[in-house]
């Protein structure tokens, strides 16, 4: 048998799976990094909380107007895991996502405490974007009309050889999106090296801002938890002091979109948020801020709670990993990364296919997260870029909708080389 | 005795009375409109709620991502307290503060849905601001560096000839602070007329907007509760359905700075407000949300609500109001308002003598809201306003405190008297 023979009856046993799969009737959502119900149910006690309790620890009535910074109660639990002065830790809301939305939106206005002026006032803003990356920071940038670099992510972090040449010799590029822990969409934790260059790199814009969104930086699957590379105090050391934004929540820890988001920073960027977040507002909900910060107690009783999840989220990820093995491994259509934390797979599938691969997933009733989603304006420049958020179904449903992601990569791939 | 004469005793007599009353060692505050812990407790049942629910009505789990408007239990609520469609109130985080300000900010950046460009493009920007108003609404103008217009407050609302002779005349003027019922800080509700007015003038800017911050709908101090003016519905009709953007909130209902807030407005600007609400993240805390939906019940239960805060309010209006006229009254160094409803007291002492009024009172240790407060820029052009907020201490407290504002009114005027 000729190798195109061999194809041609691959796809037609394809079509048949495919057609099988498609008479399944499916309704599977794979899209977004949404906690399940059962680890919801880990974070249930806060459904009552901070009952009967209204005061933090130093007696402020939570109920009450006031304290922009947020209590100390939940804000030195959350400096402890970043290894910051709680001085330089301010608790929120509930989204992290807000406050990095409103830094750039206040560089615009106003500039930073660094900027010559307002971002709005430059010819041209550029931003550095590691990818595959997260969506929604792409989203902030492209709502603002700043120009998206990608940068390639290794395994190590962002290509740093590519990020310091650009960085030092573009003073347009005024930021850098970063997860730095477990990052969206593949799971790679940066080094410590990379860190290290992130924070000592010179930039040709004063104003250069990284935004560390730690969003993962306890969300492990093993029974390790990361390090924390403090890179506050290394660009503080190498003479960058207001360069990191840092942002933490407990979205992805108690419940999504209703837990305490964080934002630490240099002394100045600090002084310079809560001079802007002052007018915006008289203050945080403290009710939410004391009912986490006694649902926690403290810094282990978050990694408690990070164990638990990692016992909900482990079996998936070993599951999706398993069968992308069993269906797809040594035939040469597909790589995936293999987290140790976070909420996604990255799978790669061959160049040109990703698109149709989420087609025929959509059409058998398998919602993938969008073509090219991980890119920059959704532009995968290889097509071949798909993020797999295996946290929402439960074993059997993630099961059935994984073995049919895998026959649609298949069919792809077959539908490609058939020409 | 000749008047001056009787001026020359009644200073040193007053130097006395002021001496005793620094001698007494004070440390009160009347300086905010926060409420007191007696109407905290009015809410303390939120502390332990939505436990042991997490589903809307409509079987959400309120513990995930989503659902940027929020959920329907709340909005319903407050859509039947402002008379409006469901679809056109959003319900968010805690602070209409909040809103106000990213309204504004994103106009800023990117215009609104009718403006011709972004405000920060134009030359200038210029905002009406009815006086006495709301100080957090004049430092939002000041921050986006807008000139502020001050426009004279009636006993029936903003001086409805100026406003329509300004905003038809100036394009540049692109807004106009209301806090149209129990204004901050004078208590005073537009009437009928003038909502009619404001609605139907015509404004030489197609982007003007009337910033409607109803922070006190329901906050009677009596038995009967405001009318509500249909602003939303009443500009549609004239042909301006864009121009009201209205805001409403618990955060002086439930707990101050943890309740639920609102946006209502037209289809349009409701759609523009999630266009950018959905850049700059998922949703709002919707378990909050659904522990006041519970709390309350319905709209019923929200003017249950106030009914109570009522009975622990109005006898410290009434003490106040007591106290102004036994010491006051008569003697042509004051006047001040009799509010039905609110959260202040707007007091006019001789023309001249705000500030040092304030001064004496620090000095005797009672803290007063500072000079000018109630204007745009802090600039109180007579020196004569100053703020009166009754709600936080204890009523003896309250009533020490205002015995000692008294005296020092009367000192300072007698101070002037005397040259």
């Amino acid at each position: 048998m000729t190798p195109e023979a061999h194809d041609v009856q691959d796809l037609a046993q394809l079509r048949e799976a495919y057609a099988e799969l498609k008479a399944r009737g499916l309704a599977l959502d794979l899209t977004r990094g949404k906690p399940s119900a059962e680890q919801l149910d880990f974070a249930n006690p806060l459904l009552g909380l901070p009952a009967p309790d209204y005061r933090a620890a130093d007696g402020e009535d939570v109920r009450n107007y006031g304290n922009l910074a947020g209590i100390t109660d939940i804000r030195a639990i959350w400096a402890e895991l970043l290894e910051l002065p709680v001085a330089q830790v301010l608790a929120g809301d509930s989204s992290s996502l807000n406050m990095q939305f409103d830094l750039v939106s206040w560089a615009m206005q106003f500039g930073t405490v660094d900027s010559p002026r307002p971002w709005h006032e430059e010819p041209v803003l550029k931003w550095l974007c590691p990818v595959p990356g997260y969506d929604r920071h792409f989203s902030i940038t492209e709502h603002f009309g700043i120009e998206m670099i990608p940068v390639p992510l290794t395994g190590d972090g962002p290509d740093m050889d590519v990020v310091e040449r650009l960085v030092a010799s573009d003073p347009q590029i005024k930021g850098m999106w970063n997860v730095p822990v477990f990052s969206n969409p593949t799971g790679v934790t940066y080094s410590a090296e990379t860190v290290r260059r992130l924070a000592q790199m010179p930039a040709a814009a004063a104003d250069f801002r990284l935004v560390w969104d730690n969003a993962y930086m306890v969300h492990t699957l093993t029974e390790e938890f990361p390090a924390n590379h403090d890179i506050v105090g290394m660009c503080a050391e190498a003479g960058h002091p207001n360069r990191p934004w840092v942002f933490a929540s407990t979205s992805k820890i108690t419940f999504a979109g209703s837990g305490v988001a964080f934002f630490a920073s240099s002394p100045d960027n600090i002084a310079d948020y809560t001079r802007h977040a002052s007018i915006r507002g008289i203050g945080p909900n403290k009710v939410n801020q004391l009912a986490h910060a006694k649902f926690f107690g403290d810094a282990a009783g978050v990694r408690e709670q990070m164990r638990r999840h990692a016992g909900s989220l482990a079996p998936k990820f070993d599951l999706v990993l398993r069968i992308l093995e069993e269906r797809l491994g040594g035939r040469d259509v597909a790589t995936w990364t293999t987290p140790a934390g976070g909420y996604f797979i990255s799978l790669d599938v061959v160049d040109g296919t990703a698109r149709r691969v989420i087609e025929l997933a959509k059409e058998a009733g398998i919602a993938l997260t969008g073509p090219g989603s991980s890119f920059p304006l959704k532009r995968d420049p290889d097509d071949r870029n798909i993020r797999l958020a295996p946290s929402l179904p439960p074993l059997e449903e993630l099961a059935e909708a994984m073995d049919g992601v895998a026959t649609c990569v298949l069919l792809a791939a077959a539908e490609q080389r058939a020409g």
